[in-house]
């Protein structure tokens, strides 16, 4: 459903308007893990998150009176702003559905990229029939965060620069949530080397795709409590966990402790600001989460969205 | 005394040891600062800092028996990291003269890479006599922070990439400290692109090279209290002053607020950490220093050794 080529051409699509990000690597941090581990920098991506590469892939798909019309989206985090400076670039109207306690740092930067904004409340509304009922009514169409093959293709673009930067590698690790990122990481990881070992990485508490895997069939969870907020998902996508059932060869799960962790070794060693899902990865390699790891590693380092004042409460 | 040809042996002498750091771009920051922003990100340099560039290229420059009987060399901060590890990498021993006050992570940071630790009082001692007599009992190699042609030259390399990378540049601005980074960035970017404005950033009580420039000699100021310990220098160097005073059009000071505010900046918005002395470029940019500014502004980011636990106190 979703090729490599659909992310050859997704790379195309985005190429001069999302960040071709780094690739990080330091000799500490492959000492310690005993590998050679090349960090793809997502937090250094447009809107501070990987996110942007598919919601932009999927708009710029558009036709000119879907994007006359307008665009919606329902997302709390990273989608939201992904769907709304996108949006701008396209010179189309986006309005985003989020929880009416949504930190007012994340209302604000969506505001500021031009989006309308639509709360709800999280307790008793329910977010896709809000976001269908308001791309009907307005003739909007509607971006999901990761139920969307174009949207699952623009997320593999940064497996993709990844590995054309970094050559061989014997496995990659991405953070799971929905299972988009993992779902695009794979048919482009897989596409481009087929032997590469595609690994996942869910919060403990948040491990509905480890179960979902092993059960072989999509399983639903409790909504999980963790600090990875962006990995919070209680059930995997239905499209992304066709793709993911076939490509991911593993998931591997992390505690709240070890992503915190993590976030302080990339501040104290690698100089860069993570959100805690973007850590997960990291905090699979520090923790000895594979044993024996693989000796060269790519790890997608999702996204740094968390805010100065959160991230002094997670690093003391 | 150094030229751009200096600069260009040491960038390949360095080459494949030291970092060939990212050039970031936030269209964020371009549209608050009014012009195209690029950023030398230098705390994602080894040790955390540029320090490592002009460390390597002094040592490296050594014959066999001054490498046989070993290196030395004073400092408190990013400089004592770079010249530890740069002994390593070049199979050597260095001996590091530190105030016996230095915190427990910069110790250890330095006995990590293998060297030898000397303390001293700093309140009683003089490092730069220790270090002298150190090295004439000991026979080793004294590589000052600041105050050598071949470390100078190797410092401007950040700037010589970041030219390259970016292209024309309508300035160039820089923190200083002892005036090693600006006088190689200087000579770099003068050499590549002679219409280039070089631009100075100091913290305002750390103002010694703007008095001294202004008075056309070197001029002592009492030890300045500052976050920026970086750029705490009370008087420019003897050699660094020479070059700087013929090739540096400006230097603009910042506050020390303004500092922790460009230090929120990259995290929130470019989601790096810097230390408070790799941020003072950022800081002037953002805090209107350079009024109008120039269409096309490099900003070297020079360090990010801050620690958790401080950026912790720093960002609240």
């Amino acid at each position: 459903m979703v090729t490599l080529q659909d992310v050859r051409d997704a790379a195309k699509r985005i190429e001069g308007v999302a960040h071709h990000t780094p690739v990080l690597r330091s000799r500490t941090l492959d000492a310690l893990v005993g590998a050679q581990v090349y960090l793809k920098a997502e937090n250094l991506q447009r809107i501070g998150a990987f996110k942007f590469r598919g919601a932009y892939n999927a708009i710029r798909k558009l036709g000119p009176e879907q994007l006359a019309r307008g665009i919606a989206a329902y997302s709390s985090g990273n989608h939201a702003q992904a769907v709304a400076l996108s949006a701008r670039e396209l010179g189309t109207h986006a309005v985003i559905v989020m929880p009416e306690d949504t930190p007012r740092s994340k209302l604000d930067a969506v505001a500021g990229y031009g989006a309308e904004i639509l709360t709800y409340d999280r307790y008793t509304g329910n977010r896709e029939q809000i976001g269908d009922r308001l791309a009907a009514e307005r003739g909007l169409t509607l971006i999901p965060p990761y139920e969307h093959p174009d949207v699952i293709a623009g997320q593999g673009t940064a497996a993709l620069e990844l590995l054309e930067e970094a050559g061989h590698l014997d496995a990659i690790l991405t953070p799971v949530g929905g299972g988009g990122l993992i779902a695009g990481s794979a048919i482009a990881a897989k596409g481009v080397q087929p032997g590469i070992r595609v690994v996942g990485v869910e919060p403990e508490a948040g491990n509905d795709t480890f179960l979902s895997l092993a059960a072989g069939e999509r399983v639903t969870i409790p909504v999980p409590r963790t600090i990875a907020d962006g990995q919070a998902a209680p059930t995997p996508g239905e499209l992304t966990f066709s793709i993911n059932k076939e490509l991911v060869d593993e998931i591997v799960l992390v505690s709240d402790e070890e992503i915190r962790d993590a976030l302080r070794f990339a501040v104290d060693r690698l100089k860069i600001v993570l959100e805690p899902s973007g850590a997960s990865g990291l905090a699979a390699l520090l923790s000895g989460r594979l044993n024996p790891p693989p000796a060269r590693i790519g790890v997608i380092l999702s996204g740094g969205n968390v805010g100065a004042a959160r991230l002094a409460e997670l690093l003391v």
